[in-house]
């Protein structure tokens, strides 16, 4: 068997100069190629040393020692894996490889390393080390790509997404000042890690600064699990809208106040509850809304509840069918107010815009996934993730693995070892695609 | 026109030796004899100066000084009004007038004087100095019943009923430890009052100690107000049963996790709240049912509760019928549990036993109303009375007064004048009859 990486180099040269037209041989070479398994799963072992906590969790909060101390591990693979290593004025970690197309924009992989507290070993960590194990793999194979490549370890993802936030722009200049779990400041986190917060503004990149971004991540979620899919093909990252809600009605004693007498907060807010879930669940499309919280005042077995606050969220694709959501629920809110005599008002405090992904990539996603024999599901990703921020300034794809029982955020998360090496090698599948269809 | 109080010892007497028998004359002299309106009110102010709080309220609690204080003043007035006053050894203050036939039981009017933290001016003392007023009265009137009269100052009600339950020897000995608002025990407050703990048991009264019990008091709810009844003839003190709900269904992210795939303790807890509701005012009957309290976990606004607690309590004139709603929402929870796939436990942790007035008292009070030319509505007390144990030596009754707008427990519990007045005057009429009508 001819070696791959002398074709490639020999067909990426032919392919510059204009001389080949057939993309035949790129097929072959994605058909042979494959991530290092055993690796892969050995680095993230590795990894979890690194906060490790008595319940085999990890507590690698952004801008703990342990947090330096695992950006420093992933470091010396990247340099393992040939790469340029440095971190930018965020506080990010990056590994840089060149490209045979100087003038071609780079192509993104990665994720990040920062848990939760108490949280799990494969959250963020999979696409990180999915992604050094890419870059590895390329460099063992000398296999040099069109574009260049960057890898992307981004700071603080689960404490606000503040490394992939500082690229896009969207960090304001107040929250260099808020204490996160580690202790520290975001400000001063930064400067931990190795960036510069008096500079912070300069890490922005304009939108067009890369040809696209591809991220490995673990679902988060129990749909691959139950359904025994391999690989999920995300269509975007949902839009979040969440609303305090106050339904006021009248406090009454619970005794002497007949039923027909009452202005009971707390029936206005269960008939809110069961109409959030039945809207949610009878509109096409698969939208969430969710009431996760809920208080009545004053709160005693023997009073009526005169108030009751409460969450209402709502998750979609995109923000237009949030709104959608949204009214249909205020529409069956009037006729609540009229039948349980309450009032209901929404006070909007969160808003998370939804990122949808790249078509063409999540073509190449299911294609590459389809050619390692895998099966894949299109579904959105219902969590949070960089790639979100990154969807501002360049074409954006991401790769689902599936989470055993969808546990995650906890020492509980575990993702199979032999999906990991899926997820990877379909990152790495796409990546070659990508390489070769982008300019 | 012949003297009253002559004629009715005269009639008494004859009555006695079997020589009457029309009661027309009786008659005449209720549709007569009338309590001192403005003297009762004035007491009522004067009694509003013990415990008086900075906002025109009182905290006026059990065994407090300003509570001694005010069993002082009623001594005196109880004292006033002719009659030998003691305190038992349970600590209610008693006032006692001998009957014309010394083998007939006495009959006993009276309520409470204590107050809750932060209380009214209404609540127990309206039926207090009304029982207070009609014995003076019966004083100036010089008119003798045939039965033995007791006026009893019940001690604690708002903190336990621990007066009126020890009459049916319902106080248990652990509860002399509890220490109440007033910073003292209950054993100690009972000394305080000029009680025996130690011979606490010795105050329990015999079934069949008493030919009856009638207390006047404030609604503590809108209904006589809203609808302008003058006096509610009340058919019984409601039993009351509280259960702690547990809807367990499984914690989950709210972005990651379809609403197919849910099983939301919230969403449960929703259907459960409005089932409870409609069934409560679909049955026949005036039962109520309140959820008055729910708190969710893990309670987050991106997170699907697992679990749900809330309380469900149900009212009602007999434990059969509130046996009767409980077991109609058990029916439908099976329903709710299916649908929404959550499961309920219910634990039942307070019964508080329902107490039937009597029904010739209930007629007399109605008819003694009519003759003063009151409106009347037949009507459960949704609220506990010290009545309620007294239902278990002898026949109750219960005469209501409007609450303005049904505040009570409140600084802005109102009364009117008129209506204080009026309830005294039932209480007196409804006495005389009872005098009448009772061996």
């Amino acid at each position: 068997m001819f070696k791959v990486h002398m074709h490639r180099r020999q067909f990426s040269v032919a392919l510059a100069t204009g001389l080949v037209g057939s993309v035949f041989p790129w097929r072959l070479r994605q058909g042979t190629l494959r991530v290092n398994g055993d690796r892969l799963n050995e680095r993230l072992t590795d990894l979890a040393r690194y906060g490790r906590t008595p319940d085999g969790g990890i507590s690698r909060v952004a801008y703990s020692q342990a947090d330096l101390d695992a950006r420093l591990f992933v470091s010396g693979l990247l340099r393992d894996a040939g790469m340029n290593v440095s971190v930018d004025l965020a506080g990010n970690l990056l590994g840089h490889r060149v490209g045979l197309e100087p003038d071609l924009l780079p192509l993104v992989i990665g994720s990040h390393i920062d848990s939760v507290p108490d949280g799990g070993n494969y959250d963020g960590q999979v696409g990180s080390m999915g992604a050094v194990e890419v870059a590895r793999t390329l460099h063992d194979a000398s296999l040099d790509l069109r574009h260049p490549l960057t890898v992307v370890i981004f700071q603080n993802e689960e404490g606000g997404k503040t490394g992939s936030r500082a690229w896009s722009g969207e960090v304001e200049q107040r929250e260099l000042g808020i204490v996160t779990a580690s202790g520290k400041t975001i400000g001063e986190g930064i400067r931990f890690l190795g960036g510069d917060p008096d500079r912070f503004d300069d890490a922005a990149k304009e939108p067009g600064s890369f040809a696209g971004y591809l991220e490995l991540h673990i679902e988060q979620g129990a749909i691959l699990d139950q359904r025994s899919i391999d690989i999920g093909v995300v269509e975007g990252i949902v839009g979040i809208k969440r609303w305090n809600v106050v339904v006021t009605g009248m406090a009454n004693h619970a005794g002497t106040t007949p039923m027909s007498d009452r202005r009971d907060a707390m029936v206005g807010a269960g008939s809110f509850i069961t109409a959030v879930n039945r809207i949610a669940r009878r509109l096409p499309g698969r939208q969430v809304a969710t009431v996760g919280w809920l208080e009545a005042f004053p709160g005693a077995p023997n009073v009526i509840p005169g108030e009751v606050r409460l969450s209402l969220e709502i998750r979609d694709l995109t923000m237009e069918s949030i709104d959608q959501v949204y009214e249909a629920i205020r529409v069956e809110t009037r006729v609540i107010e009229q039948q349980t005599e309450t009032t209901f008002t929404f006070d909007q405090f969160y808003v998370s815009r939804a990122a949808p992904t790249d078509e063409r990539f999540r073509a190449l996603v299911d294609q590459s996934a389809k050619a390692l024999n895998l099966s894949t599901l299109h579904m959105p990703s219902g969590a949070g993730h960089d790639a979100q921020s990154i969807a501002l300034l360049c074409p954006v794809g991401m790769v689902f693995v599936p989470s055993v029982n969808g546990v995650s955020h906890s020492p509980e998360e575990f993702t199979r070892p032999e999906d990991i090496t899926n997820g990877a090698n379909v990152l790495l599948g796409t990546l070659l695609q990508l390489d070769e269809a982008l300019n």
